[in-house]
């Protein structure tokens, strides 16, 4: 938060930062030192010169502690904008940013630290002995465009950690190196689960068949949860014309992080963003009566959308999302029951991951702002009904919820599960929403029993969300130890020799006709290394195989998360394997 | 065929229908009057006049059959351009017509029947007298753009048909009246199957959840033929760089056909047209050796193609079309096994339907021309092992094939196969083709036992084809009554009075938890007229319960197809249904 502490001492480092700089690169210009979340980082022009690799960043630093010892003050002074365009002369981004202080009458004020003097609105610390020398580093360089507009020209970024003390920087340094090693990047390689192509573009993943089975199954859980709810399976084209989304009102917000689509006809299409106008058009594709209300519809399809090549992430942000998609139309009395199904749902879906457990989760209960009742369109008594109804069902259901005033959509109230992973970070991945606008828009209607026409209530929901960015984080919270029910190969039996191949294949056919997703080892690497190999790829479970398990037709079982569980027949380990799928 | 008998009765009818025409319609001004595969139709443009509406077809085929019994002879005429011109003063279509002849220096040629003269260089029958008046009939009215050119002006097309006697024009009637009442899109409309939305757009159909459950329970059948084989799914984005067309050859040569994609940045997606590039992709993000061979992926996903709009035609053709796609990696040595296996999955496939019946399909072995070998892409080496294999294989497997030389495409031979439907219409459906030219072009490799890099081989394989074009085949072959394991409600449960729908709601229960799928009909109808809606429904099996069907915990069934069982226990028609899965 600006202001507090810690705030001042990283927009402090900033400026120590600039200073050892300049004083090794005299040559640099200088552009813009923000804080961060975890420090700050200063922006620099190193053309015309040398320019610092991350090997010189030890010597920076060592600088920068130099002068943070030198008990130097930083005093704020205002200038005019002629005394300032003096006074930066030689720094061409400082004199862009003076020029727009001038033309929006601002104030244009410096700090000065020692004989460095820098263009900011502060604020800083008093004096550098407020920085703790030992709770900084300088992290790493990037390079950035001016203004993060890839027209500009590209600066050299300096990266900067800075917390309240040591042991905070120590414990962040540690997350962040638990967090490389879970990049799911790195693992979904390892693993072969995923790949990108320059042919095909950026932000498009391909899918291997282990990460496919990993796809396949998720939705198939989600499916066999909510089939019991009476969800049925649709399908619907991945374009559509651009009226389906003027009529939704996506168009007029959207329309440019939409792709567009033409073909050689007048015609202009649109690859779906989302879903839910699609599904409307079959609700609204036979006559509804009371009677057959609510209509659940489920389907996985994929949507896409214009995401700006810098912001894509490996599998975290795509622009081929997939979504587990489910939407359900009903009267306002049912929003109860049918919310609490859903609830249900993710229940069962998050318990077999483990994550639904106490404190690894909450729920935000997303309701209006009582003093903005314009901002939201229906009827207020609906509304009412719905918001108290999803309060219910979290109670009921002993969600660990916060009703947020002024959370909720324009259409609608709604339910977000935030769920934590096992490095502490916090994902928004479920959701149930209300919606009273899109209905209306589409001219849903049904067949009440009182004989009159009536709008239906729209339920969006998710329980994984997009499948790709689901992925990225399960691929981290697991760091790829998938639990066994998802992991793509359960079971890997490593003959001990070449003579045990054949009993080695019998084993694997039993496996994969017991429908357990096993591989055979037939490679001819030592038993060590085979061994290794499987460990490497996490398989849940590793069965190798010699003269004694041959002879009594046996297994010997490594389990990765339960160690050695020695010999045992194999209809006694496809038995246990069966139990956790 | 052009000159044969039946050729020139259709020829000389047209001038038959344009003489009738001219007497009733003075007014109208000729277009172009051919033949087609059922008869002949005539292009007129009534505009400032009087149009015939199908009620007027009577009056102008009772003038046609009046005409022809005046025994008159057709005449042939060459005329020059100036002459031609004079005579077809008046009629402007003509007039443009003569303009392409004399531009192309080809003879101007009439046909005189009585005082009728039309521009037309024949052939006709030599006198009226050979033409069986009991054998054509006029059938209907439709527009048509003149030169079907969209720009142009719409004229008005009168179809007839005409056959060698009376009754191959009534076996053709019949036909015709079966098809309609097979067509698809009535049956589609009538089981709820699909739909299509103009928000949507056309060409893109929309599946309900009972035309989805087909579309899953086709897809799932071949998945779980093939997966014995070896065969895993992979999963691709519907979207790539142009570049990878480019590199696959289909850019030049398809590049009007496709769907472009633009986003805000400067990207060109085109929407996928198929899917073997993506899959080459996915081969070549990791190493392979000989001993990975072959690599085999399937995957079921959704293609688009930019159809014309005049083109689209329900399910047959359309925008968005998904294939249960297969594509095979492999080495030369095991094309035969591959070829093989395939055709296993299509015999069990096409098995389960009742398709693969002796006379009822045929398989098209397509080998090269050996008059043009340069027509061919690859080693003839190669190419001569595979068109042995595939020709060994259809031997091997007994399929009724023929050897037609000059069909294999320019990148390899293939067996394609030819399945009759219920109304004896040929549909090719399933295809093995092996491609020697994609591998390369992508610079696909794996290393060889002898330590070299070699260049697999690829097969496309195809089961059902497109999802949607199979649909409308089989909906019309089975008339809506699919088999049970394909019918998207297998069984229906109707209380006899309301009394007994809480016994029916437990059946429904019961069979929905054997995994059948089961309705309940819970309307208020009488017990008739539920019987009719559900036999109207093409559902298989209709269980009737009442107050002795509670009392012994039975059911009592009414076969579609086997006519009345009877009564039976609830676990016993179980048992029944589920063995017809």
């Amino acid at each position: 938060m600006r202001n507090d502490n810690l705030y001042n001492i990283r927009h402090s480092l900033s400026h120590m930062l600039a200073i050892a700089v300049k004083k090794k690169y005299p040559h640099a210009k200088l552009a813009i030192g923000p804080v961060i979340d975890t420090g700050f980082y200063y922006d620099f022009d190193f053309s015309g010169g040398e320019a610092p690799a991350d090997k010189d960043l030890k010597d920076l630093q060592k600088q920068m502690k130099k002068s943070a010892s030198s008990n130097l003050d930083f005093k704020k002074e205002e200038l005019d904008e002629k005394e300032a365009r003096a006074f930066f002369k030689n720094e061409p981004y400082k004199l862009e940013l003076i020029d727009e202080f001038a033309k929006a009458g601002e104030k244009i004020t410096v700090y000065k630290t020692g004989d460095f003097t820098d263009l900011c609105e502060g604020p800083h610390v008093a004096n550098t002995k407020e920085i703790n020398t030992d709770a900084f580093e300088l992290s790493h360089i990037a390079g950035a465009y001016w203004r993060g507009d890839e027209k500009n020209k590209m600066l050299t970024r300096i990266y900067g950690l800075a917390f309240e003390n040591k042991e905070a920087l120590d414990v962040y340094k540690k997350f962040r190196e638990e967090a490389a090693k879970r990049d799911h990047r790195k693992i979904g390689k390892e693993l072969g689960l995923f790949t990108f192509s320059d042919l095909v573009g950026p932000g498009l993943p391909l899918f291997t068949p282990k990460g496919t089975i990993i796809r396949d199954v998720i939705a198939e859980k989600i499916r066999s949860i909510q089939i019991r709810f009476g969800y049925e399976r649709v399908w619907i084209p991945h374009i559509a014309k651009k009226e389906l989304y003027q009529t939704s009102g996506h168009w007029d917000k959207f329309r440019d992080d939409l792709f567009h689509v033409k073909g050689k006809g007048d015609a202009e299409f649109v690859m779906k963003p989302m879903n839910c106008p699609h599904h409307t058009q079959i609700y609204a594709s036979a006559q509804r009566s009371y009677k057959d209300l609510p209509v659940r519809f489920m389907e996985v399809t994929t949507n896409y959308r214009d995401e700006q090549p810098g912001e894509l992430l490996g599998l975290s942000r795509v622009r081929s999302l997939t979504q587990d998609d489910g939407h359900v139309f009903c009267a306002i009395g049912q929003v109860e029951t049918e919310a609490k199904n859903i609830v249900t749902v993710i229940r069962e879906f998050y318990t077999s991951l483990g994550m639904f457990e106490k404190d690894s989760y909450w729920v935000s209960l997303s309701v209006r702002d009582p003093k903005l009742p314009e901002k939201y369109l229906g009827d207020a008594k609906n509304w009412d009904t719905a918001e108290h109804m999803l309060e219910k069902v979290a109670k009921e259901e002993k969600l660990p919820y916060k009703r947020i005033e002024g959370e909720a959509a324009f259409y609608g109230p709604k339910l977000d599960f935030m769920f934590k992973d096992a490095i502490g970070r916090e994902w928004q991945l479920a959701t149930i929403q209300i919606d009273f606008n899109m209905p209306a828009r589409f001219g849903l209607e049904y067949n009440d029993k009182d004989g009159k026409k009536k709008t239906p209530v729209m339920i969006h929901r998710a329980v994984a969300g997009s499948i790709e960015r689901f992925l990225s984080v399960i691929i981290e919270h697991f760091a790829g130890n998938f639990p066994v029910w998802l992991a793509p190969v359960q079971a890997i039996i490593i003959p001990i020799s070449e003579a045990h191949l054949s009993y080695a294949q019998s084993v694997h056919e039993q496996l994969k006709i017991s429908g357990a997703r096993a591989m055979l080892d037939e490679s001819n690497e030592t038993l060590g290394k085979k061994i290794r190999n499987a460990k490497l790829q996490k398989i849940p479970y590793l069965l190798v195989v010699g003269d004694k398990e041959k002879a009594s037709l046996a297994v010997t079982v490594e389990s990765r998360d339960g160690g050695s569980l020695g010999q045992m027949p194999i209809e006694k380990f496809i038995q246990m394997i069966s139990l956790e799928k």
